[in-house]
């Protein structure tokens, strides 16, 4: 496994790689891996001759008032991880190499982004597609690999990728989990102890919403407001937005007719976690 | 020469090329070509071993007041002058493959587009940030060239393909002039016979700042004076900027001291037509 750290090292890379034919797999992370970025890793390994990861924390898309300076770092143990799941190169850029002096660039994908996360931090997305942007031509992927549980994100690179004729496919991998249900997020390494059972409230809420599908109920004012209640009985809950939206625009819904995503971020105590359930899809 | 219409078709094409190691030179333009274009296809033919072209009236460059509709287009003639000059391919998409429903992503480069063009046309440089981000991803070329006329373009091209990773080289070309000094336009053609004689005052107030500069005065404040004073004296004239700003922050400058470019944007009749002067440098 190569660890490479400058971009015109990591070009130069993946351009003899596909002067040879050679398929790139790219799966882009800010690193603290979980299963959730190895489930990744392992399709990417699947889907090309050589699998190449990114780590690096994306200064852009951290507001003011987040956790940039606190998200959790742990290079050695991502080496290791990267390693055994068959990893080729880690891109493991300096912010120097990412954003140089006088950099003045942005990638803006507008309306999708006007909901849900992109309404709670304002700056969030335009920092993902940047970097997405960015490591696309860095790392020169014929296949990229994201997670469904940042919903949102997927669906804005997908249509990223599209309007910028970017000649990648984009793959949207489901949700790992623990054993009892919670989401894998490098931020559940911010959860106390008794925070750990009130940061269950997400998925427990979500299987609570699928029930209330399946039995028929398509107000989505009925089961947000269910969805509510279920999570702010737990301790230490804070919801940021419980939404149903339309799996494409991410404009909320009133009824759930087409495909609808119920999308959740809540704060428990500290760390604001996500999770979503797509109804009308088998899971 | 092959003319292809399709993004598909261009990408299939451009990654054949890559594969068998070919190189990929590439000019952008909105056809109506004259001398300058073909100037650049010159050079572009003797950088690559591939010489493609577009030819796309970008719609999202064009303010609503703006031009857009009154283009001068001649494709007939445009691929006549393609051939003859050794294009290998044009690339002639229609705005549905551009710019289909639900299009929502833009690039913009902020900053040095504060000032000049991006001051008077406040949609202008995301325009053309956006299609030229897409017509590289769609033409895959290793270089790219363009010409120094649109001098701020040039500057924010590079400021782009530099920031978001882009692998090209960027390569600016001398304005090409008609025998009498008008920078050549595809807007020319808008100028009536009375006005064609007011044109020649952008270029001919370039040369006699050129000529104050070289008498050695270093006050921007008095060279733009003088500049403006020659261009108004001349019937039909309306400027829209006259400004002396460092090369690479397109900042206005007071004193010559770095090196500075004198731009200059004047409607002549219908046609807003720019010139530029960088001084200190043989041109």
């Amino acid at each position: 496994m190569k660890i490479i750290k400058t971009v015109r090292d990591m070009q130069d890379f993946s351009e003899s790689l596909r002067l040879r034919g050679k398929r790139i797999a790219f799966v882009p992370t800010m690193g603290y891996l979980h299963n959730g970025h190895l489930e990744l890793m392992k399709e990417g390994k699947k889907l090309a001759d050589c699998l190449i990861t990114s780590i690096y924390v994306n200064p852009t898309q951290f507001g003011p008032d987040e956790d940039l300076d606190k998200y959790p770092r742990d290079f050695e143990g991502d080496e290791r991880l990267s390693r055994n799941v068959g990893v080729d190169v880690i891109f493991y850029p300096a912010n120097s190499q990412m954003y140089p002096e006088n950099y003045h660039t942005y990638v803006t994908v507008e309306n999708i982004t006007d909901n849900l996360c992109g309404l709670s931090r304002p700056c969030f997305f335009r920092g993902v597609t940047t970097i997405c942007a960015k490591l696309f031509n860095i790392v020169k992927p014929h296949v990229t690999i994201f997670g469904r549980k940042d919903f949102q994100q997927l669906v804005v690179i997908k249509r990223m990728v599209t309007d910028l004729n970017m000649d990648i496919e984009v793959v949207g991998m489901p949700t790992v989990r623990e054993p009892d249900g919670l989401a894998m997020s490098s931020r559940n390494a911010y959860l106390k102890e008794d925070e750990r059972e009130s940061a269950l409230s997400l998925s427990r809420s979500l299987k609570y919403a699928a029930e209330l599908y399946e039995r028929g109920e398509r107000d989505a004012g009925v089961i947000i407001k269910e969805v509510k209640d279920f999570i702010e009985k737990h301790p230490g809950t804070r919801i940021d937005y419980a939404k149903i939206c339309d799996v494409e625009t991410m404009k909320d819904v009133e009824r759930l007719d087409g495909r609808s995503v119920l999308a959740l971020a809540v704060w428990v105590g500290t760390p604001r976690l996500i999770d979503n359930y797509v109804f009308g899809e088998n899971k």
